[in-house]
């Protein structure tokens, strides 16, 4: 079943080799079929090199493995979450990509410093609260939750990536291909922060009118970057 | 029209890949047709691995596109200005390189530490002010003034490059394979910038004689670097 | 004697090129047939482009050459002194990777700073004390006994690496494809901790339950990571 | 002339390439036949893409051309000094690669703070004084003065490198290739010793009887590293 987005979520997960953003098995991307509320998602600790379309799981919304011979990624439970609690959301990546997972480690947001941040997220990348001890008990699902509670009065088709304190990066997009993409950028401008952050201690973001110009310019209703196949 | 140049710009965008500069679409590079006055420039938002010399775009002065079946890309304008005010500007390129990039947020110039920036760049690689809110209508003309702006009390000749203000670099030459190649000077002597800065805050610039000494080597009337073909 | 291990031990030596954690001749790997007690360890100063499993050195557990053409690695004395301390331990890695080693010169310790090393690591990854200068007699020996010292109080199945002060990484394995593995990983954690601390300079630790639940749901009893093949 | 020493100087060249320490044209190697007295070195400012044996010139001790259809590299002169102050000498190799670059930047040495240094270089890596507005006057020539003025109570065989202020690096060896060992283990503990520097500011040096251990090890009169090759 879905064999078609099962080959789309193997692509997505090989690009996240392909874009340097995983080392070994430590990644994993998922889609949802939002008619039929079932998700793809890589299985867990299988190596990517001989990886196939074959071996991706179909879950449901409540976690029950549907069809596939392995385990699920042992976080489907964030993944679940954010799709419940988002419905503009088709694809979902985790990562502990270096730049941002240093951010995540530091507890400090990936702030909207210039265009490059601008073109693509409509405000800082925020990073959650630390998970209490209580929230270890089903310490998956409660990364899902604290990343949606992060986003209460935040949108996530504006800001499609958030980092988790302690931890890594999660990001999302309306497909697999379109969360990878957003990963990918997450970790560029991490990139740029870092050098920024180290060379202006205490820089300020980039003046308000300046990233709402260049988000808009992508993604308002107005656009005129590309090729009008928004 | 203009078959030879489009083959040369197309070229030189996908010298922005080889030589690492850009993500994914991120970066333009034109070239411009003095004697007609036409720029061939890369179309907005298409994807570097199959394009092709007939998807280069051709505008004119005033920024109307004259042939081509996409849409130039969306940082024309500023290359229209660099072009207008500079004539000796033959080509001109765009990017949001990493470490050049974060120079730029942190609203700093490049400043000449060294031999390696005193072989291309007669003095720092300056950085633009932010634009104002209200320079954000035409943002991307004004893009291109301020860095005129910039450049009033310069020699874009002297200096083939410039930072804009929480956005990127636009670096130029007297064609578009020398722009590009001022672009990747520009990454490579910012990432040395930045080792300078992090090991000795404070530092001043590289005693001007030595600079001085270094470019007039290899620009001044009686360079003697390379095989005379200057 | 020995040809499958001499074959193990020459691609993990490989490995360590592989995933950039060597320059030229710059690290080594050995496995043990515990049964028989000799260790397979590469030869010293031999380049990594053309060595064969034929190259590969048998020395038992007193140093002694028991087969082989080349002198062991010069290290050989302190993979020896591993080997007798912990039983456990069936592969060692030596690497002079560039991050982890720019901690071992720095004296510090790779910190638990987030679930990305707590899901190989339980707890920091020490750094032991500097040699004094009675212990240059013996050097390599003194070496490994200066990094079972260390971990007289921890456990080496749980925390696989440990940083030499003023020297580099060793790390190790119930085998020696697994020791490439956590020296690949003690590489990856020392990146991402050298972000955070510039970033956040003087951060503490990750909290000790989110530690806790990542190294178990990975290595515990009751481990949900993988697809149950621990 | 010198066709297998040409042949060697090529190769040392495009290793630099290889070894990504050169951008474009920014390096260049020579060697010396001390029986005849005739250097080779690479041509100035030609790409290596398409470089041959032919294209390298000879010059004598006085700099005049003796074969060669190109102008020698520019810094000629340095090579020179080098090799007239310094019989031991056969190899010489200058670069800007990036983290050295970023030391001579700084006018900072390449500090000893651990064994992968110690193993090639017996103390710091020095970096010179500036060079005076009157030593622009036969810039080259001086540069190598300068390093020769560095080294009075130093020995090249036991620190085969040297930084110089506001410009990058000179390395040599015994011949070509070794000299661009050199250069790549100057790059390569330049990198360490940044992370070092950012991670512990103002950390001292490696203890001296550990550097001289690992020096000694390697190249004292009792080596044991390698195969009895030296």
């Amino acid at each position: 079943m879905l064999e078609e987005l099962k080959i789309k979520v193997l692509n997505a997960n090989l690009d996240l080799v392909k874009n340097k953003l995983v080392l070994f098995t430590w990644g994993n991307v998922s889609a949802i079929d939002r008619k039929i509320g079932l998700i793809i998602i890589k299985p867990s600790g299988v190596s990517y090199e001989n990886m196939t379309a074959e071996d991706m799981v179909v879950v449901d919304l409540n976690g029950k493995v549907i069809e596939g011979k392995y385990r699920p990624s042992s976080d489907t439970p964030t993944h679940i979450e954010l799709y419940k609690a988002n419905s503009s959301i088709g694809g979902v990546v985790h990562t502990h990509s270096i730049f941002a997972t240093g951010f995540a480690q530091a507890c400090k947001p990936i702030r909207a410093y210039g265009t490059t941040h601008s073109d693509y997220f409509y405000g800082d990348i925020p990073c959650t609260r630390s998970l209490t001890e209580n929230e270890m008990e089903e310490y998956e699902k409660n990364t899902g939750k604290v990343i949606n509670e992060t986003f209460k009065d935040k949108n996530v088709s504006e800001i499609p990536a958030c980092l988790v304190a302690n931890h890594g990066v999660f990001a999302w997009g309306k497909n697999a291909e379109e969360a990878v993409y957003h990963a990918t950028v997450t970790e560029e401008v991490a990139k740029m922060a870092f050098i920024t952050e180290c060379l202006a201690p205490g820089i300020g973001k980039v003046p308000g009118y300046i990233s709402d110009k260049h988000y808009m310019r992508k993604h308002g209703a107005s656009a005129y970057y590309g090729q009008n196949n928004k």
